[in-house]
C-alpha cells in the first residue's frame, strides 16, 4: 500500500466486499437464476441458491435449522420485524417492554410508535463504562413484559452488553417473555452462538462481515410468536413477504461462509491494530477520552473524545488526507444533536462534540494505523492552536 | 432459438436481467462505492450513483421531482408501506379505507392488519370484467375515509383499472384522502405519469420492468403525511431508514431508463404476440374462459381457464417441454385456495382450477406462441381424455 491509497478507518459505515462475494453475486447476476418462487423448474436454481445461503447464515450462528433465519432487506428492516414484530403479535399477553438508553435508532424509533399505540417502555440506562446490570434488567420485567429488546454490540463504540446473563435473568423472571437483541454490529464480527445467547430473536446485516448492504438477516427461535413486517406473498417460510433480494442474499451467503472460517483471524488482526492504535495514542495527542469499554468490545472498534476540537473538523480534514473516519453512526449522519450513546456514558456535550469513531478493517495494517496517528497528531495540534478552550484548559 | 431452447411465457413470477443491467450491477459490485450515508468522500460515489438512479425512476413515472421517489426492497415493500403508513399517520382524521376485493394479498393482508387495529374497511367487487366502478368507489367516501387503495393492473389477469377516473371521483368527494394505487406490473410496463395519474402515492418494483428482484420504489407525492414502514436512520429523505441495496437500486435505474426509451416497442412487440395467442386459440382448444379484460389490460398479460382439467397438471406437463407458465401469482405458491381474484370475476371454483396466467416478454417470439399453442393442444387433449367431467360434459 503506498502512502497516497485511501485508508478506510470508517469499516462501521460500510465494509468493501470480499472478492469471492463479487465473484458470487456476479456469477448470480450472469446466470441470473428467476423466482425461487416461481412454480416451474425455472426457479429450482434460484430456491438452491437461497437454501445453501440460508445454511451457510445457520451455520455461523448455530441456529438449530436453517427455517429459524429469515432473509431481511438489512439490519433496519429485521430490528423493526422483530421490536414491531413481536409487540403486535402478543399485545394480549403484556403490553410492557424493556430497552437499554443506548440502542440504534431503528430499536428507539419502532419503539416510539409502539408507545404512540399503548405500549409502555421502560429504558435501563447503562453505567460509565457503557454496559447495563443484567439484575437491573431482570428487576424491571413485571407480569406485563413482553420483549426486552438489548443490542449486543453498541454501533458507535463497539462495546459488548452482556447478553447472556440478561437474558437468563429476564428468562428466571418471566419465562414467556421474548429477549431480541440487535446483533448487527456483532454477528459475523465476532463469534455469535444463539444456543448459548440466550436472546429468542437475533437482528443481523451482511454488510459488518463483508456482505452486500441492504441484505440482512432475523435470527426468529422455533415457536417465537412474531407478527411480518411485509405482509402479502408466503416467502420465508410466511415470516416476510416479498420477492427475494437473490443478488443480494447470495452474497450474504458466501460472506457467511469466510466469516465462519475465517473469524478467529480476523479478530486477532483488528484487535491487534485497534490495541496498537490505542497504546500509541498517548505519543501523539494529549486530553482525549476512550468511550469503549475495552474489556468487552468488538475487536475493531475504537470511540475516541478529542477535547476541546470538534470531530466533525477532524473527519474532513483526515478526509483531505486520505483516511476516512467518522464522528457518529451513519445512519444519523445530517443529525446536529450530541449522540445519546455518548451522553448516556456520562460524557460533556463539548466533549461528544469531538468524537471519532474508528473501526478497523481485515484489509487495514499497522502502517495504515501509523499514518493515522501521525495525520491526527498534527490536526488535533492545528485545531487546538486555534480553540480558545484549549488554551483556556492549558493555562488553568 | 432452436426448439430444444426453453420458453418463458412466466414473466409475472420474474422478468430475466436485461444484458446492460446486469453489466451496470456488475460495475457497481467491482467498484464497491461503500455507504451513500457515510460522511466523508468515500460515500460520494454512492450517493452519486443513488440519486441518478432515483431520477431515472422519477423521469419514467414522470415525478416532479426525484425527492418524490423513495427507494424500497421491492412492491411488497411498498405497498406495505404505503397502507400501513399512510393509515397510520391520518388515524386522527379518520379510521375508514377503501379498497377492491381483487387486491394483491400486500394490501390485503396489510389491510387486515389495519382492521385488527380498528381501521374499517369497505371492499369495492369488481363487475365480471374485472373492473371496479368509479362511482361505487366514491360513493364509498365517508367523512371519516383516509385512503383509496385501488390496484392499477391485476397481477393475476392484467386487467387495468380506471384509476384516474377513480382518483378524480374520490378526490372530488373528499379532497383530504389520500389516493394509494398498487402499480407493481404497471410502472415500467405500460406508460405511467403521476402528473395525470391522480394517484398521491405509487407502489412499483424493479423487475417488471426487467430490473432485478427485491429492489423497488414508492411514489409519494409532496405534502402526502405517511410514517415510515422502517423507522431509525434519516436514509431516502427520512422516508425509509436502513443501508441502502446499492447494487440494486443501480439496476433499477438503469432498467427504468431502458423502459422509458423502449416502452413503446415493448407494448407493441408483446402485445402483438399476446393478440396472436388469443387469435389462435381457437385453433387449438375449445372450451375455455378468457379472464382478462382485453380492452383495458397490460399488454403481456392473458389470464386462460380451460376448463375441465387442472391448470397445475397443464403448467408441470408444460414445463416437462420446457415451457414456463404459471397458474397463479408466485406470492401465493403453496396455496391451495382457488385465486380470490378469480372468483370475484364470477369464475366457478372448477373452472378457476384450470387457470393459467401467461405473461409473455420482450423476447419472447411468434414460434414461442406457435409452440406453446401446440404443446397446449396436446397436453389439454390427453388430460380431458381421463377427464370424466369433460366427457359428461361433452355427452350432454
Amino acid at each position: 500500500m503506498n502512502s497516497t491509497q485511501r485508508i478506510n478507518l470508517d469499516h462501521i459505515s460500510g465494509n468493501p466486499l470480499l472478492p469471492e462475494v463479487k465473484k458470487a453475486m456476479i456469477v448470480a447476476i450472469e446466470a441470473d437464476y428467476g423466482n425461487p418462487s416461481s412454480q416451474h423448474s425455472l426457479g429450482d436454481v434460484a430456491t438452491a441458491q437461497i437454501d445453501k445461503a440460508r445454511e451457510a447464515v445457520a451455520a455461523l450462528i448455530n441456529a438449530k435449522v436453517a427455517r429459524e433465519v429469515v432473509f431481511t432487506s438489512g439490519g433496519t428492516e429485521s430490528v423493526n420485524h422483530a421490536v414491531k414484530g413481536i409487540a403486535l403479535a402478543n399485545k394480549e399477553k403484556g403490553r410492557h417492554i424493556i430497552t437499554s438508553n443506548i440502542e440504534h435508532n431503528a430499536v428507539i424509533r419502532s419503539l416510539r410508535r409502539l408507545t404512540a399505540d399503548g405500549f409502555k417502555v421502560t429504558s435501563i440506562s447503562v453505567d460509565e463504562t457503557g454496559r447495563v446490570d443484567p439484575q437491573a434488567v431482570a428487576d424491571a420485567v413485571t407480569d406485563d413484559t413482553i420483549l426486552v429488546s438489548i443490542m449486543h454490540s453498541n454501533n458507535e463504540t463497539g462495546t459488548i452488553q452482556p447478553v447472556e446473563e440478561i437474558a437468563k435473568r429476564v428468562h428466571a423472571k418471566r419465562k414467556r417473555l421474548i429477549f431480541h437483541t440487535d446483533a448487527v454490529d456483532s454477528v459475523g464480527v465476532v463469534p455469535i452462538d444463539v444456543q448459548t445467547l440466550g436472546a429468542d430473536v437475533v437482528s443481523f446485516a451482511s454488510n459488518p462481515f463483508y456482505g452486500p448492504a441492504g441484505v440482512g438477516g432475523l435470527y426468529v427461535r422455533r415457536g417465537v410468536k412474531i407478527f411480518p413486517l411485509l405482509d402479502g406473498g408466503v416467502q420465508e417460510n410466511n415470516k416476510r413477504a416479498g420477492s427475494e433480494n437473490l443478488i443480494g442474499i447470495v452474497g450474504m451467503g458466501v460472506a457467511a461462509e469466510l466469516a465462519k472460517r475465517d473469524m478467529a483471524e480476523r479478530v486477532t488482526h483488528t484487535r491487534h491494530l485497534r490495541d496498537l492504535l490505542v497504546a500509541k495514542l498517548p505519543d501523539h495527542i494529549d486530553e482525549y477520552i476512550i468511550n469503549t469499554n475495552l474489556d468487552h468490545a468488538l475487536p475493531n472498534m475504537l470511540s475516541l473524545s478529542v477535547r476541546y476540537i470538534e470531530g466533525e473538523s477532524v473527519m474532513l480534514m483526515l478526509d483531505e488526507e486520505g483516511i476516512a473516519v467518522s464522528t457518529r453512526s451513519a445512519c444519523a449522519t445530517g443529525s446536529l444533536r450530541a449522540s445519546h450513546v455518548l451522553i448516556s456514558l456520562g460524557l460533556s456535550h463539548a466533549d461528544a462534540q469531538g468524537t471519532l469513531v474508528l473501526a478497523v478493517g481485515i484489509e487495514n495494517t499497522e502502517a495504515d494505523v501509523e499514518r493515522f496517528l501521525t495525520a491526527l497528531a498534527g490536526i488535533v495540534s492545528s485545531l487546538r492552536n486555534m480553540s480558545p478552550l484549549y488554551s483556556k484548559a492549558k493555562a488553568s
